[in-house]
């Protein structure tokens, strides 16, 4: 049943770990297609048979299912441009750009298959627990990304666009934000000649704390206890680093605003 | 040889955790003074034979080691009000406030123990891996601060008052702000009915990452990107809350400059 084919449109990361997820649950992953065709035959070195697409042209492709892994900006046109074979099924893994972005294809069925997870190519992906968002304009397509989804993972769900986007937005903060402030903290260190590993026992207790507790319930530091000394004397400590400084009070005043109030 | 006795002067989440675990590392925590008595009465309650201290005059005590643990701006009037037995060991636990806070005490035996951790008072702390910097004006002030260290941690390392204030900076972004940003990203899901359970694989992913690859090579999302589009969607969607607008837009140019120039 699973044994349905599927090219990839698309080598970044999503697709570096979702293309051999799918290839070893049972589907085939027959091309790859990407504007830089090295990138499109390092992703095929992953997979079992498939094999470098030079064009946008699948009109004579053996698949029926096409997954489209490229930067937001990119979904669109991709999707004016492809050219699928008859009844050819399109889907999109972005978070933030909605369903009708895929209108513009010549195919009535289309779909959304929204991975909750940070990729990294050098980084493998427990897909299992990896929450899954699908969406769709008919039955038989949420039936097949249902098929898909759960062929890799244990948590899919049916979400509308717009919530999709929210759910984005919220992802963006905990975690592209939340590894950039990591970045910030290892600058400050270095910086001053110290060890980021010094802070690791401390990052994983924030993580475990805030997801027992509940963020709300687990904030500590200087803004929470309104300690309008220690902030000012770090601000002064920032104050070469102008960009820091100003996301440091802004993130401080939020806290307060919170938890002072 | 551990078998000396403590006073603890404040009752906060640090006393918390640290007079318990210093009570079951060889140490007899035998007095705790709080502001709030019914404070000090809870903490005794944790504690095998410690008695609330009501004043500050610990002139007649039988302890030798006096651990102030309370809000960095307390810290400078306690010392100067606190009456210490001749040669009392007077100690406080904070990140940002200098060695030279304690100056103020009339003894000569003065230093600090900083556990680099979050600390609340329903969540246990494993205080084996907590690294403790420690600082003191002299040898034999430094030798009782790694004995205390060296009794509950795997960690205690020396540290001078500016690279502590440095390393508490850190610490304030890699865990105050982390915490703060992952409830910033739970408000946008409660507003918009969804669930911030099905956010923690992500979470958990982001923190190992950038933990396993070091922050700077694990960064994803849109800002690294440079994918200005989507940028100006999830603001557009943040525009009801000017804060956490302004924070987005902050964090995320500051993840452009870093990544895209």
């Amino acid at each position: 049943m699973n044994e349905q084919s599927i090219s990839f449109i698309g080598s970044g990361s999503v697709a570096w770990h979702l293309a051999p997820a799918l290839d070893n649950a049972g589907f085939v992953v027959k091309e790859v297609y990407s504007r830089n065709p090295k990138h499109a035959e390092l992703l095929t070195s992953r997979l079992y048979q498939a094999e470098v697409k030079a064009t946008l042209d699948f009109s004579t492709s053996s698949s029926s299912i096409f997954i489209i892994a490229v930067t937001d900006d990119a979904i669109k046109t991709i999707a004016q441009e492809i050219i699928l074979p008859e009844d050819g099924f399109l889907i999109h893994t972005s978070g933030s750009r909605p369903l009708s972005d895929l209108q513009f294809a010549a195919t009535a069925n289309i779909g959304v298959l929204y991975p909750l997870q940070t990729f990294s190519k050098q980084k493998k992906v427990n897909f299992k627990n990896t929450p899954l968002f699908i969406e769709s304009n008919n039955e038989e397509a949420t039936e097949l990304l249902q098929l898909i989804g759960n062929s890799i993972s244990n948590e899919v769900k049916k979400i509308a666009s717009e919530e999709r986007k929210a759910l984005h937005v919220a992802a963006v903060f905990a975690s592209n934000f939340t590894n950039h402030l990591l970045s910030i903290s290892k600058g400050i260190l270095q910086k001053n000649s110290l060890e980021f590993e010094w802070l690791k026992p401390l990052i994983q207790e924030t993580i475990q704390k805030s997801m027992s507790l509940e963020p709300e319930n687990a904030q500590t530091g200087p803004a929470k206890r309104g300690d309008l000394e220690t902030l000012d004397m770090h601000l002064d400590f920032l104050k070469e680093d102008p960009q820091v400084s100003e996301i440091y009070q802004l993130i401080s005043q939020h806290i307060i605003d919170q938890y002072q109030r």
